[in-house]
């Protein structure tokens, strides 16, 4: 593209450089903000800063949050020593979503992948190994999406925890093998976090 | 969506004003920026913000630019009295590519839209009318995308410039009815150019 413009062209690049977002769809959307009145680049600008500048991650469970720690992690009515693992903030959502779930999350931040680079110590792993040392934990339900890279995470995380008095268990799967999670409709999440399965028993399906 | 985070939710809906882009998108897009380096997420907002607050528009083409006059309205090699009248930007990018066009261009801003609410006041008419008014121009090509909204508006200047001494024109559809400029490519964008024809032959096809 020959871009008439520095300005234009510089906005069009940054804006590509998002995933899923080619050249021609930055400019569409790029002179779109130039039709709109000046506020709302300033609105957009503004929030996007605001969050990559001002936004923490909860100490005890690593989810997205405004505070220190998180509301899910600061309510005395949810139950600590339940822990569902998660890959990142929109698995809680959707699972929080469907109004079953009354533990922690573990938020480990993606999974692990050789081809995409990611080692086992680039994701809150240790954090999770540690509250099970602590004693405090009686059940572990790995919610990881059923791909390659989810179960290799879920048995990383399995050969370090089977040997501590716990229950591991995965979430049923009542969604298709290597759907995301965030898609699923809630009743369909619900239902498989209730008949979740032994880790063990999941296992013996591969 | 209930998010845990304001931040994230304010981000979140700021993205998704944009067209086409759904909150689970946008969700996506932000996530992406809070993974990479905050100096991503700084570029990306001052390109914006740069593009928003100091762009021009050609005060002789109304196109975008960086300057008061285009690079194109300023080449003194080209034809002035040849004007190519589009719609926005991508058009005057997509027609420099073929690099078959040496005369000048004249972007509306839009096409005329009852439904979305365009009317000829808010678009760049008056200005090609003075053009053509002030007796330099021999020719104008329209070059709208074959719409109702394109037809209407080719029309609506058509009957103010139709007793002045000049040729008007239409770019010769190689491309489909309906279909958009930018999408063309460029050989057949060429080849519509070249073999553009009398405004009026384009009325007696209708
Ligand atoms: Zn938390
Ligand atoms: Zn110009």
């Amino acid at each position: 593209m020959n871009f008439p413009s520095k300005l234009l062209e510089n906005a069009v690049n940054e804006v590509s450089q998002l995933p899923g977002i080619g050249k021609r769809t930055a400019l569409r959307l790029v002179l779109h903000l130039l039709r709109q009145p000046a506020d709302q680049t300033a609105g957009l600008t503004t929030a996007l800063l605001g969050l990559r500048n001002d936004i923490k991650y909860c100490k005890n469970c690593h989810t997205i949050s405004d505070r220190e720690l998180c509301e899910i992690c600061e309510n005395p009515s949810r139950d600590n020593s339940i822990i569902c693992v998660v890959e990142d903030i929109r698995d809680v959502m959707a699972l929080e979503n469907t109004q079953l779930f009354k533990g922690h999350y573990h938020v480990l931040g993606g999974k692990i992948s050789p081809i995409d680079g990611v080692a086992p110590s680039q994701l809150n792993i240790v954090t999770l190994i540690n509250k099970v040392k602590e004693g405090k934990v009686k059940e572990i339900i790995f919610a990881l999406s059923s791909t390659m890279e989810g179960d290799t995470t879920n048995f990383y995380i399995y050969k370090q925890i089977k040997d501590f008095d716990i229950i591991t268990s995965t979430i049923a799967r009542g969604i298709a093998i290597g759907d995301e999670l965030e898609y699923a409709d809630e009743i369909t999440l619900g239902r498989s976090l209730i008949h979740r399965v032994p880790f063990e028993n999941s296992l013996k399906m591969l």
